[in-house]
């Protein structure tokens, strides 16, 4: 019998940074992959069961925290995290071939992660052109495909050069050489990932009141030697100063994860009130070179 | 003889919120204010000494923070913190008068910030709208005021309305009725503030191999009774899961300032990197209604 293949959302179109991702985590044979134009799309087709998991980028190491997906994860719906890939981002400045001896560009598009992520190099080389937003690299790729006669260009990357048959300018303009995208997996069953590097991650509010403060929660984990890798805040929207702390720890194997577990449940006496945003394994250190 | 009058730079065109903020900090026969077009402008025209002091936004209770002040504090220049102020925010739907019986509107132009205060608002009654990003809310009610042929909204405050003659469609759109945004003012001369409630800021980076990790540091805080009111952390950009930590505390009265100081030594000792972003006066709870 055949089992049915696993269904993937992910930003698209072909081409982007998220569709690397995703190649990185599942077997191309095992699995099929669903575009959709927008990183909320994409969340939601996993809500709605329509896709099995959802990939989004959720932190770049130049633009910091995404947004979008913060704020779903936090605000919008409760799917937790079933694993988490890191991919080294390369930025390319692209153009039509039949537009590449022109001098005068008037428009660069890309999406707004990419554009932060060359802001130096932009205003370097060029000062007061008009930034275009788009919803994906490979989307604004895919704008110079279609308009060969604009003096256009667009930033993204290799394989959306590739696809949308675009000549590049001038390769890797991303302002660090180490810029990096964090992406995790959305989904209501486990992912079996071979990795011994595994995170657990909680969403805390600390009312008025509670007997608990962050410095104490903090100290509840280490002093388990639960190491924090990234404490993140987002406002509650209700009111200015009131906040919504996301925090990742290291809880590599069945005795960390135990402690992990003991040590919320301390806290949610203290208290506080407490999410779990899922424990799950991570592919860290990918080597591609996109 | 007569004393030059302060210069304030702040986002203009005239009618923005931060000119809001602007009077409530300074008297108007004081100061001379100053429009720039974009925040980067306004930062950079203190920090070059064209203006006094430069009033910015840092944070809206629903957006969260305002990452283009944040990455200049942080990553571009050094100037410190002299004042604080919040102001309620009312968002209103406005049109060009002889637009007010149009059903179809094609656009609506506003700052990314507003449109995320009234995302939910802007998803019930315009889905599918198309978003234009503009660099302030009174810029967007500029537009529709130079426009009075298009079939175009703007997101704006009732300020900008008067200003630019435009027709309510609908008042106080935001998401939360408790729609706040803190500014603060930066500049290098102390400002005379009448406030009970002062606050000290500081940007932390926790170097591998340093004995203090981040529960210490905020231990090194709560142990002197010294309340932190925010932490927020930003990239390094130099390697992904490396970050700087803002960090805000209530330092009332000599007494506090005093422990403050002798903290932040402490902390330094302890292998902490730390840069000072100012003890300052705050204006809390400003009552207009706009």
């Amino acid at each position: 019998m055949n089992k049915k293949k696993h269904q993937i959302g992910y930003l698209g179109p072909i081409g982007t940074f998220t569709e690397i991702a995703v190649n990185q985590i599942f077997q191309e044979s095992d699995v099929e992959i669903v575009p959709y134009g927008s990183l909320e799309e994409c969340i939601l087709s996993t809500y709605k069961r329509e896709t099995d998991y959802a990939v989004v980028p959720i932190e770049n190491s130049i633009g910091g925290s995404v947004s979008v997906t913060l704020d779903w994860l936090i605000h919008e719906i409760d799917i937790p995290i079933k694993g988490e890939v890191r991919i080294p981002i390369h930025q390319h400045l692209l153009v039509h071939p039949v537009n590449h001896s022109k001098k005068a560009f008037t428009k660069v598009f890309s999406h707004p992660q990419a554009i932060r992520q060359c802001k130096n190099y932009l205003k370097e080389h060029y000062r007061g052109i008009e930034i275009c937003y788009t919803e994906s690299t490979a989307e604004a790729a895919s704008i110079l495909h279609q308009n060969p006669d604009e003096p256009w260009l667009a930033i993204a990357n290799a394989i959306a050069k590739e696809i949308y048959a675009l000549t590049p300018i001038a390769e890797e303009i991303e302002d660090y050489p180490t810029n990096t995208t964090r992406f995790v997996v959305l989904g209501y069953e486990d992912l079996e990932i071979n990795s011994n590097v595994e995170k657990s991650s909680i969403l805390l509010t600390l009312p008025k009141g509670a007997a608990l403060e962050l410095h104490h929660v903090l100290e509840c984990f280490a002093s388990r030697d639960l190491e924090l890798t990234k404490i993140e805040t987002a406002p509650t929207k209700n009111e200015l100063g009131e906040y919504y702390y996301f925090l990742d720890f290291l809880t590599p194997g069945k005795t960390k994860r135990l402690a992990f577990y003991e040590c919320c449940e301390e806290i949610e006496e203290g208290g506080c009130s407490l999410r779990s945003m899922g424990s799950y394994p991570c592919l860290s250190d990918v080597k591609v070179k996109i």
